[in-house]
Order: C-alpha cells, then sequence, then structure tokens
C-alpha cells in the first residue's frame, strides 16, 4: 500500500526543516543541536507523551499545544533536556516557542518545543536564540536529514523515512525522524519522534490513527528499564496533498493509518537496533494470551530482563531465563502450557525443554537478529516488542555519560 | 537486645548441619554442592516464597510443608535448580524429601528442600543421593559454615551469622544462612535463606514474626531485575532453649521478632554486597511519602534502573536519573516538593537542583557504600531499599553463566 520515498519529513509536501549547531551540546562542536521543521500552513496536530511525574518542561508545553490541536512548528535542541528545571524552564520552553513563532510568524501556541539531553540543567538560553535563528535561516524543502541529525545523542546513526501512500483520490506522504538510544522504556508515549504528513485530517481524526499506532510500536520497544521525562511523538498534517479530510471508518483513513502504524514501527525498530551498545536486535512474539494486554506484559518482562538481554549479549540459549521473566511479568497464564522458539526451534512444549540440540539453538543465538515466540495458550492475545542486548558498551556508555 | 554469636544455623541448640560435594554443579568436581540442615526434634516451621509462576518443583514441596507448619530438615542443592522440569521435577523434589526423611526417621512431610541453580535441567538422581547419604554421615553440631558453603551458586562469599537474644526468662538463639547474588529481585519472597531458632513458637507465631521481618529486608533489595523461579526464606523454631512458647503480642515476643528482622537484613544486606558484579552498595532511603508501599515503589525503581546502577558503576552523581526513575515508578507524588541528598549533600531541593558542587557530589559517588535519601513530601511513608551497581563484571557473569 505505500512505497519508501526519500526526503524523511520534508517528503509531504509544504513541509521544510533545518538542523544547524549552536553549541548546546558542547560550546564551540560543530556538532548538530538545535532542529526545526516547519509547515507552511497550519497543520493539524496530534501527539502523546511521557507519563514520568517529572516530564519535562517543554512536554509540559507541547502538551498544550497538541491539546489544541493545531501547529506550524517543532522546534527541538540536544544536549540539554530542560527537565527538573522548575519555573525557570517553563520559562525557557515558552520562549523557544515565542522565538522561533516570531520567526515564522505563526501564533506560539502553534510551536511545539523539545529539548534533550543531561536532566537537571537550565537550558543556555542566548545558545539557544542563536540556534533558532540558524535553523529560521537555514530552513530549506529538503533539510530533513539536517534535523534528524541535530536531534541525536547517544544515538550512532539518524533515523528518518518517508513513505507514499496511495488512497482512493490521490496519493499522500508521511515522513518522520526520531532519536534515541538509552532510557527508552516507553509506556503511553516514547523518545522523541516527529511525523509529518501532507494528509488532512481533523485533529480528532490524528489523534485516532496515531494513538493505536504508537502504543504497537514505540510502546512495544525497550533498550533499558528507564522511561524518559522526555519522551513525545508529535504528527503535523496540513493537507498540502490537496485532497479531502480523512475520516475514521472510511477506507482511505484505515489505508493511512496503516502506513502511519508501519512508519512507527520501522522508526521504533530503528531507535531499538541503535540502542546504546545494543549487539543484537530481538523480536520477542507472545501469542495464545488472554488478550493483548497480558501478552505485552509477558512480551515487555522478557524484553526488560537483565539476565535475558545478558544472555543475548552471551549468544547463551539459556531459555530458563525467558520462562523465568514470563514467570514475574505478573501476567496469569499456565506454566505448563507454555512453548518457547528461538528463531524457529522449539526448545520448550508444553512447559517441558524438547529434545533439542543444544548445538542448533546456540547456532541460532550468533545470529544479529533473533525472534523469540512464546505461546502460553490458546487464548486471542498476541504482541510483539522488539529489544536489544546488554552488553559491556551499554554499560561504558551509562557509567560515563555525564563526562 | 540481641549480640552476635558463632555458629550460623548450628547456633541454636539441637540443630546439625552439613555441606558435601556430590558432583551436581560439576561431575568430580570438590565443590560443596549439598547442604543439610537438621533440628533433633520436631520443630515449627514458617516459609515465604517466590510468586514467580514458574516456581521450582522444590518450592512447591516445600510450600506444602509450611502449610502444615511442622519441620526437622532442610536439604538444599545447588547447581540444578529443578524448574520448569514438569511431573518429573516434581516426583524428585519428593524423593529427595524421601530420601532425607527415612535418614533422620522422620514423616516424609517434615522435610524441606530446595533446588538451586541452572533452569530446565532434571536433577541428577543418583549424584543427589549420594549428595544426601554424603550429608547424613556428616552432619555436625558445628556444619553450619559448610552448609552455608553448600548451597552457593554466583556467590563469591558464604553467608552466614547468628545471634542470642535475651528474653524475660533467658535467652534464646537465632542462626541464618542464605546464598543468592544474581536473579535478586525479590518480591513476597527472595533467595535462598534459612533460619533456625531455638525459641519455641507456634507456627502461627513464627509466621506472624518472619512475615514483616522479610518484607523488611529480603524484600527490600535487588541485584538486577529478575524474580527467581527459586526464592525462599524457611525458619525453624524447635524451642530447644527450653523457654515458653512467644506469644504475638508480649513483650518477650517484640523482642525476638526485631531481633530476627535484625538477622533478615543483616543477611538480606550481605546478598547486595555480593551481588554480581557490584563494585558498590548503595542505601536508598525514601521518606515522606503517602505511605510505606509509596514510598517503597519509589525506591524500588530506583534500585532497579540500570540507568542509575551504571551511574553508580561510573561514581556519577547523576542525580537526574534518580529523579527521572522515581518519576515513572507509578508512585503519586508532587515532583516540585521532592529533595534528593547523596550521602549527606543535598542535591536537589524542593524540586530545584542546589547550588551544591559537582566535586563534593563527585567524592560521595567514589566511596563504596552510598546512601540515597529522597523526601518527596510530609507523608508518613518510608522505606529503605539496598541494590548494588551494574558493572562490566555483571555483564561478564552473566552473558557466559552456562558455559
Amino acid at each position: 500500500m505505500s512505497k519508501a520515498i526519500e526526503g524523511g519529513v520534508c517528503a509531504p509536501m509544504g513541509f521544510r526543516a533545518a538542523g544547524v549547531a549552536a553549541g548546546i551540546k558542547k560550546p564551540g562542536s560543530e556538532k548538530k543541536d538545535c532542529a526545526l521543521i516547519v509547515s507552511d500552513t497550519e497543520a493539524t496536530a496530534a501527539g502523546l507523551f511521557t507519563t514520568n511525574l517529572f516530564k519535562a518542561a517543554p512536554v509540559r508545553w507541547t502538551e498544550g499545544v497538541c491539546i489544541r490541536g493545531k501547529a506550524r512548528a517543532v522546534f527541538c535542541n540536544s544536549g540539554v533536556a530542560n527537565a527538573v528545571t522548575g519555573s525557570i524552564g517553563l520559562e525557557n520552553a515558552q520562549r523557544m516557542a515565542e522565538v522561533v513563532a516570531a520567526g515564522i510568524d505563526a501564533p506560539i501556541i502553534q510551536v511545539c518545543v523539545a529539548s534533550t539531553g543531561v536532566i537537571g540543567m537550565q537550558l543556555p538560553m542566548d545558545r539557544i536564540e542563536k540556534g533558532i535563528a540558524g535553523c529560521l535561516e537555514a530552513l530549506r524543502p529538503d533539510g530533513g536529514a539536517d534535523a534528524a541529525r541535530a536531534i541525536m545523542t547517544t544515538d550512532t546513526v539518524p533515523k528518518e523515512m518517508a513513505v507514499e501512500v496511495e488512497l482512493s483520490l490521490g496519493s499522500v506522504r508521511i515522513g518522520a525522524i526520531a532519536k534515541g538510544s538509552g532510557m527508552i522504556n516507553p509506556n503511553m508515549a516514547t523518545m522523541l519522534a516527529y511525523i509529518t504528513t501532507d494528509a488532512a485530517l481533523s485533529s480528532e481524526a490524528l489523534d485516532a490513527a496515531l494513538r493505536p499506532a504508537v502504543d504497537n510500536s514505540f510502546n512495544c520497544i525497550c533498550v533499558d528499564n528507564d522511561m524518559s521525562t522526555s519522551d513525545m511523538v508529535v504528527c503535523l498534517a496540513n493537507g498540502a496533498a490537496g485532497l479531502p479530510s480523512l475520516k475514521p471508518g472510511t477506507p482511505d483513513f484505515a489505508v493511512f493509518a496503516e502506513a502511519l502504524h508501519e512508519v512507527c514501527t520501522a522508526m521504533a525498530q530503528a531507535l531499538v537496533r541503535d540502542g546504546e551498545g545494543a549487539s543484537k536486535f530481538i523480536e520477542i512474539a507472545v501469542a495464545g494470551a488472554a488478550d493483548d494486554a497480558t501478552a505485552k506484559q509477558i512480551a515487555r518482562a522478557i524484553a526488560q530482563s537483565q539476565l535475558c538481554k545478558t544472555a543475548f549479549a552471551g549468544e547463551d540459549a539459556n531459555w530458563g531465563r525467558i520462562a523465568c521473566a514470563a514467570g514475574y511479568s505478573g501476567a496469569a497464564f499456565n506454566p505448563e502450557r507454555v512453548s518457547i522458539s528461538l528463531s524457529g526451534l522449539e526448545v520448550v512444549h508444553e512447559g517441558l525443554p524438547t529434545g533439542y540440540a543444544e548445538t542448533d539453538a546456540a547456532a541460532r543465538m550468533k545470529e544479529h537478529d533473533i525472534r523469540i515466540d512464546i505461546r502460553v495458550g490458546d487464548g486471542a492475545g498476541s504482541c510483539v516488542f522488539w529489544t536489544s542486548d546488554l552488553t559491556h558498551e551499554y554499560v561504558s556508555i551509562n557509567a560515563d555519560y555525564r563526562s
């Protein structure tokens, strides 16, 4: 239904973007740390946000924008998170929106802002304002890649993509950038991800498409067990494709929603593949649970288990740890009905080890991509979750993050 | 009230113990892997057990013993956990109890059994029976240290202790051994811990003393985020001190319960100090919460956070990660009322960073023992929790556990 195209967040019509260096990550550095995405016309906006009580000041501001449902722009800096920064932090977040709004001649309440990086530091507002000015000057219809790079922190590669979706009366485009490599354990929201589209939707319709897409993508990944103070997914739909507004319940809406889900899934998987220190990409598929929520509970426990994640790192087919994590997940199931497969090799059948050869299992664990299937009964509930392994490199990155 | 004495689980009168090598950890190895503790007379028994759905076969058996409330012995092997082993596993657990019961002339239902080690393997019953025979022969009134050593897996040091407690009519003794270094995230139960006492109590009274003691000790620690399939704490009280039975509500019972709590706390802390790869011992004290359960929720989230634990390993005073973990713990509190101190240095006051010097904070993180105080408001709820740091060594131990 949808095909990959170039251009990232600028692939949809009527969007421009930029990414510049303003010395926020490190004074004098050439590393890009300010990103701006602008819709030429007023777009509808929908967003999902972290449930962390210490939610960062810009998250609070941008929630307010999305509640009103209209936006012209997203500005984001990396290096400093503007979290746990009190009323000064809130003033700074608003000031960011104000400077961007003045530069693009938009109402301040139509500018989404975000900050990602170290918690507990105030933003260097002089450099932020310099960064905004630089972005305004650099705004281009092919600036998506620069924006993708500017929002990175410990990410090793930028994440962006775009797809074209055929609807009954013509095509629309969806573009996205995302960042996140550690502190990734989203629930109800996720790391930073910005999605643009030139489809036309009311903010309610956009929300109705975005919510399930995020729930089955960004909310189904983890790198570590820490939910960030700054998680957000924001989607702007500006209707620049010139097609009629998509209404929930129609075939076109379903096609669009499915494409949005595909984009979210691809970006979420890209975050896990670039997870801090990750040497493996593990897909955990739980089936046969009482309901989807129960399946997710089991999948999440395995995905977060330090012992499963170190076993993956060690290429050890230690399915006992997988069973153990399922057992403490809090989900209800009958352990005697559980079957487990490692990349297609059944190692546990109905609660008991099969007679598999350890060398067969070991060979499967040596692959970069590993798939774990767990069937816990014959219920209709299922979930697919993605996680990375826990390596020496993860410890190194996070023991020394601020130094 | 209580003073430390020698002898471990054999310090209380009327107990003998042994620990021998039977080649279960590794055929032909001299490493002790079978432990036996015997009370000369019938003792009352109380226990708390893992809530993992994949609870190991011996856990199910021993729960049955403790429900009946009487026991003569505890037998435990290390090396193989007898978990996820189906009906053969249950038969083997019962067979262990049977062989021990025959050897000490006790009813089979008065023998507690336990197994710890690799999940998903059947017990080598020939070697187990050899181990039981060896233990029966080696039983001695000073065998506590051998038993403490025989239950170790990745532990680097044996954990045992004993105290003498003065009651109104004389003294009683409490002894304990415990094991556990990884897969430590108890909830409602814990790693293996066996406690003996020559005090006299009904099984209901023993349970009433043991439950809160475990809840504020073994249930307040973690090394990683994995709750074992084999967790148990079992306490035997044989009354051999010759004092009257301790009744809940009396001053003597309170003194005994407090001493039991002290023993549980010391053993729980010993597990964390010997946590896999641990280079730090971190005490997390939460105060001012709405209730104790809320305080524990906050403390546990910080204690389990991979980002907090790697920051401790890196000696980084990254309190932003502590605030972040409190924020996603699920506990309700006002982030603007939160104050955080690192070993006495206040770094956050009422939701905002204080003007502390980074060098002061860094100096505190260089200590082996670190204390984190978090005040979240002015409620009466509090909790003290203990955790270790997440190091390269943890990853090395667990990436290669089975090889």
